[in-house]
């Protein structure tokens, strides 16, 4: 990837004398690279002013790397060329591969991958618009580049599967965002963005990372890359498109990737510590803002503006995304008190009105005293005009927040987007440039979660389970024959992970159902016991609430009459007596195999809840008890979890641990179980128990 | 308020030497006023070239409008002089008044308020930054303020009660936009932004209205203004502001307005066909936007770029907000076909690619073909670069969308937000230009909604109830001596308007108990009658699914013992049987009174949809039947009402007229009644009947 990223030397193959052709422009865009250049032309000794070499094999050095700007057709042997050479890296322009759909030309791109993988050389594309690495002008690019030298220390890099949206998003330059790298995939045929964004984790003049993400046949390799810019201390902000069923068609259209789950990746991605963003507006404007914002000091917000308009969407915005603006401490009180007029508002959000903001000496008292104020992380100022009078304030701004180590995050109100300011915003490094007051809250929300993350740390569990009941359920699963599990079967593996189950007997006469109640003790439940029958309730062969003998020897004959009536007879093992479960909060956790992600966990409550509002939140299995415990808070109806019509609390720690272990038990049966529930777990403040369970054998489909 | 905002003469007070106060900067802004200006000043005789007059009284004509641009100490004796002369209308710059939250100061507004009402003259402000009217260059105003005219077929007019977000709002012209007014009303004591709402309905040459609104003690006067755009078919874009308790506090402090149900204010808006909109980014798009789209002569949208990534995110956002992309017909697909190579997609979102749009014979036929299908109401592009080139398009586009009569939507992706290309598009009228596909699409979506409303029209649907109704609740509650009625009184006030309630005998022994119970047949429920206990279940007053004589029997005296160990004794009627009601889907409809409001309805799903998860619906009462099936419809649990777990679905029409009539009950009762709730209204599929019902005397608080 360095020989790629970051070349010594170059050459471009199909420049030719047009200007306008893909290599001309390859070539233009070179102009300022800081390594050596060559130019591949067989029919010309020189163009444009430079040499050009015959061949690949004639060039003087091996260059790192090299872009194929040639029609699709010539594309092959060029690859060739370079493999034999012993290059680092190809790009290739032309279109026309896997992205049609079409079986020869995706064979076509099969046979570059091939050549070049057998050679040990990176390829990028086909179908790619390319590259540009502003350290050392390495433009490796057709499109038109926006100037961006020197970088600043805020630099962001653009990662893009798209490369026309990824140029799209380098235009910020132009309004004086600081961009390291822009890097394309197009068809991502061998380099991807995942390889770009590890690569980019490793960059030190990359600050932060804007990711436009589609998705990827693998996604664990994308996880794994956003776990390395994690150790890095690299914000990696993403925006996963095609989450839709048309957007994940368009995609499969496009270049091919596959859109995967989306309750996956938002829960891969969130264990990774990535920062999602939903719009493609909010992903260079947050990119750029984790690029200066350093780590947060204090959760507290200060907001400044000269309109009581905008400190009252300044409080929506806040509330909205959870985040606290504390009233000042008594020295920056103090200060405010003795600067505002009485027809503004001292109180956070402060309305300091236009007579404060037209003093710079004035403004750099309120807005010192507030970035100096303890309770504070980081300042928040609506900017109302764009004219130059509002541009003269923002060096009170920045010094201020120089001075006191934290950020100033300038909201633009105007709609002149482009107008004066706007620019000595996005180039301060002090202050960070928002043109939505409800994405700059998005954004400290999204950076006060980063940090809570770090500083939980890598909270490692370590098993709860048994370490020997993998094997236990394994032999337990072979000795089963056909694919689903009697519910006693499941509850039995559950049991082998220290899933607390209902206790139960098998009986094979109304007598021994009688005695098996009274030995659990009234009331009880009888259920026919069967692999085949999976709706056992529809079928007539569940009896709730058994309270008697009597019940109990009505409700057996009643169960032997529903399983004789039934054509065909199905496979009945006899019936199970358990003790009824009292009411309590009914929990439900799923396993399903994602053929991309593998194991995935699911938590819901029960009833209609899971039911008819799907109500349910999904992770990664295994999961540790933090994230347990976090999975089931954020449920729409957590509430019920904390008492409900003055039921009493369950205990969540305890209930967090049982589906710890439900996802280990998810994560071993991984391969080799299709499905498997427990529904309902149920849970009162002293007990937590599974009442049902399921198990379905098979391999992920 | 002709006068105030197209005044043919003015008259500015406070205007000095120095070029930099508020009313030399007024005059200034005044230099292309079609009409008659003068300038009041007692010291001088001319001030920048201009004769100054030194009273209101003095002057030769009586302005129609007046600045009054003095200090706060000297404002009351000018308000008092333009009242004697007869002015139309002031506008006081000053600020120091209600804003500040001392009594002083807000008595000092009320004076100014009785002065000008006792003279019938309109006022503006305190604290307010003034008004533009860019028709007939009535800069009212001592903000600086963008030029723009002429002013162009789709100019928008801007309102907002925050003076300085209204001129913020109104840069837009910087960049393109055409603007008719910005009316801004500071402190609103008493022309207010329902006022120029109201003025701007009637003004031709403004299209399409944007308001920043903030709320007022009176929100009934702003949805009567929005009923005006409405009737105007004037789209009404607008953004609430002050919706969370900081941001309502913040509003509080600012202009005094009061915030008010944000429930409830949605809820009169969308009757009222308003497009709300809840980021002050939105509003000006949006508004734009309607300004020039006109009505949608299709449904489906088209959409074109060159990237496969900008047709993946148009159909996420498309589908987020259930918008449909149809394929096109055959016509339209056969031009795309011949077009398109086979890198691209002629599947809609088409990716035409860089090939069709680098030809502008080849961008125009597939633009033009997806225009002419009836399919298509409008179309979507996605904006790749902010450079010339790109910009050579746009008139391509413009020609197809007005040979067409439709409107082409240019979504921006390049983050270089001002640069070329961006004021083509916004000053042309056949192109709409957004800044996020997920805001075009949503403003898309809000375009068909308000094409369905305006099909559906005013369909009045007269009052269900009986007409007699209101006057024997009236009666009936007189009668009552506390203030909650028993349920029985309760069900008899709801059974007037017609809403089915349980059947019910109320009896004084177990014999009688029994005797209703074979009557009415079993089971049945017995429930302790006493208007002191509201909550009956918990006091042990309820008996549910009684099966027997005996049990009856059983029932009726455990009713009695729970009564007697009541401290104090409670008023106890007697004992009510009604039939036990089957289980079905419980649907709750409340009602509550609103101070600003009035009579509001809410309706809900049972159980914990309604008390964990707030699943509700509230609109203003009374609602017609659409209305009243639309909040079903809305709820998230709806799905209930469809048939759950195989149950037969509910009558949603019977079900919504129950609704309809509660809700003309509740108008009735506005103001003898606090609280009022059927729950739950039990419904199954042939049945939907009131099994509890709660109604609460008292005015509202």
């Amino acid at each position: 990837m360095r020989r790629l990223v970051d070349p010594d030397s170059v050459a471009v193959v199909g420049v030719s004398e047009r200007a306008n052709a893909f290599g001309s422009r390859t070539v233009a865009n070179l102009k300022d690279f800081d390594g050596r250049l060559y130019q591949i032309n067989a029919r010309h000794a020189e163009l444009a002013g430079r040499p050009c070499y015959p061949t690949i094999a004639a060039l003087p050095e091996t260059p790192d790397c090299v872009v194929i700007a040639t029609p699709r057709e010539a594309v092959e042997p060029v690859v060739r060329e370079c493999a034999a050479k012993g290059v680092g890296a190809v790009l290739v322009l032309a279109a026309g591969f896997a992205e049609t759909g079409k079986p020869e030309h995706a064979a076509h791109q099969r046979r570059l991958v091939e050549i070049a993988r057998s050679a040990n050389m990176r390829l990028v594309g086909p179908n790619t618009i390319g590259l540009v690495n502003y350290a050392t002008g390495a433009g490796l690019t057709f499109s038109a580049m926006p100037e961006c030298r020197p970088i600043q220390s805020h630099a962001i890099g653009i990662v893009s599967q798209s490369g026309s949206l990824g140029f799209s998003l380098a235009q910020g330059i132009e309004r004086g965002v600081s961009v390291s790298h822009v890097l394309t995939a197009g068809n991502s045929c061998d380099v991807d963005v995942a390889d770009y964004v590890a690569y980019l984790a490793q960059v030190p003049h990359c600050r932060a990372i804007a990711c436009l993400f589609e998705g990827m046949a693998d996604p664990r390799r994308m996880l794994r890359a956003a776990a390395l810019a994690w150790e890095a201390d690299k914000p990696l902000v993403l925006y996963k498109i095609a989450t839709g069923q048309e957007g994940a068609r368009a995609a499969l259209s496009h270049t091919g990737s596959l859109a995967g789950s989306e309750a996956a990746y938002a829960a891969g991605f969130a264990r990774a510590g990535v920062i999602q963003v939903d719009k493609l507006e909010s992903l260079v404007e947050a990119a750029a803002f984790f690029a200066k914002a350093g780590v947060p000091r204090a959760r507290g917000v200060a907001v400044i503006a000269t309109s009581g308009g905008a400190t009252i969407i300044a409080a929506d915005k806040a509330e909205a995304h959870s985040v606290a603006l504390p009233q000042p401490g008594p020295e920056a009180a103090g200060v405010l008190a003795a600067q505002v007029p009485e027809y503004g508002s001292t109180r956070n959000p402060c309305d300091v009105t236009a007579q404060v903001i037209g003093s710079a000496d004035s403004l750099a008292a309120c807005a010192g005293a507030l970035l100096a104020d303890p309770l504070y992380g980081i300042m928040v100022t609506s900017h109302a005009y764009a004219y130059d009078s509002a541009t003269l304030r923002l060096p009170v701004f920045s010094r201020a927040a120089a001075a006191n180590g934290k950020l100033v995050c300038n909201v633009w109100a105007p709609e002149w987007l482009g107008g004066p300011g706007a620019r000595e915003t996005e180039s301060d490094p002090h202050l960070a440039l928002f043109h939505s007051m409800d994405r700059c809250f998005a954004a400290i929300a999204a950076w006060h979660r980063r940090d809570a993350l770090r500083r939980a740390g890598r909270t490692a569990d370590g098993r709860l389970s048994d370490p020997a009941a993998k094997e236990r359920m394994d032999a337990l699963l072979a000795q089963v024959g056909g694919s689903s599990l009697t519910e006693r079967q499941a509850k039995s593996v559950m049991a082998l992970y220290g899933i607390p189950v209902v206790e139960d007997r098998l009986v094979g006469s109304a007598a021994a159902a009688r005695e098996a109640a009274e030995a659990l003790g009234f009331p009880v439940v009888l259920k026919g016991e069967s692999p085949d029958i999976l709706h056992k309730t529809e079928a007539g062969l569940v009896k709730l609430d058994v309270a008697s003998a009597v019940e109990v020897e009505r409700a057996y004959a009643e169960i032997l009459t529903a399983v004789d009536a039934m054509p065909p007879r199905p496979d009945f093992r006899g019936v199970v007596v358990q003790p009824m479960v009292p009411r309590g909060v009914e929990v439900m956790i799923g396993a399903r195999y994602d053929a991309q992600f593998g194991p995935l966990i699911v938590v819901g409550l029960g009833g209609v809840l899971v039911e008819i509002l799907r109500d349910t939140a999904l992770s990664l299995a295994p999961v540790g008890r933090a994230e347990a415990e976090s999975m089931l808070r954020n449920l729409e109806g957590a509430a019920l979890l904390d008492g409900f019509r003055g039921a009493p609390a369950v205990d969540v720690a305890r209930l967090s641990e049982i589906v710890c272990r439900f996802s280990e038990l998810a994560a071993d049966a991984g391969g080799t179980v299709a499905e498997m529930e427990i529904n309902p777990l149920i849970c009162t403040a002293d007990r937590i128990v599974a009442a049902d369970a399921l198990i379905v054998k098979g391999r992920p489909n």
